[in-house]
């Protein structure tokens, strides 16, 4: 029961949220985003809401990707935090072409009157995006 | 009376407080807070609620700083909000003598049930905490 996952730190929700992924259990991965949660999927491409989040993830999930982090800091304060990555990715595009992706996240997670994380900005370009 | 200025976007917010330390009102620059809101005052330096806050603005005007931004965006979702921007400051020590600093800001800036953003995380260091 994957969609039962509560992650009760912020570290928890980014660990969870990436196995998710990875396993391509969509339905858990977007549940681990608020309603109103933006997701950048390319600089100038901003996803808003589960539905266009979910369509992100089934394309994420078909290039089989190997994601891995290098460094990872998160600044927690109240019921709020920002987390960032230095993170790599190779995948598989749909023409079997491999690529590699790489880049620093800079994500806002808010904890729920429930008590559990939830992601409520997924930006993997974090400052790139300033160009 | 700058104490009750009300920001009621995250562009007017950074814009009120990049003024009001500009001109050294140290109340106003305090007041764009929130109560629980932390400052990295220096990589590995987290400087958290109004006190803390508060001794930073002070050594902060000290510097008579010249701080200019060369890009900015904001990701806004909700209630919350991611800001970046490119920064420079240019200032003076204690010691008389010229530094310049600069990064690539990453903050979070919250709406509050009346309307107004503060903010709740100023990280002028960014991805550059990962080192």
């Amino acid at each position: 029961m994957p969609h039962t996952v509560q992650a009760s730190t912020p570290l928890e929700l980014i660990t969870a949220l990436v196995d998710a992924r990875t396993r391509g259990d969509i339905d858990a991965a977007v549940a681990f985003f608020e309603p109103e949660a933006t997701l950048i999927a390319q600089p100038g491409m901003p996803l808003k809401g589960p539905e266009a989040i979910r369509g992100f993830f089934e394309t994420y999930v078909g290039w089989r990707p190997v994601f891995e982090v290098s460094a990872r800091d998160i600044i927690t304060t109240g019921d709020l935090a920002l987390h960032m990555s230095a993170w790599t990715l190779q995948g598989t595009g749909a023409d079997g072409q491999a690529f590699t992706l790489s880049g620093r996240t800079t994500d806002v997670f808010r904890r729920q009157p429930a008590g559990h994380w939830l992601v409520m900005i997924d930006n993997p370009w974090g400052t790139a995006l300033l160009g």
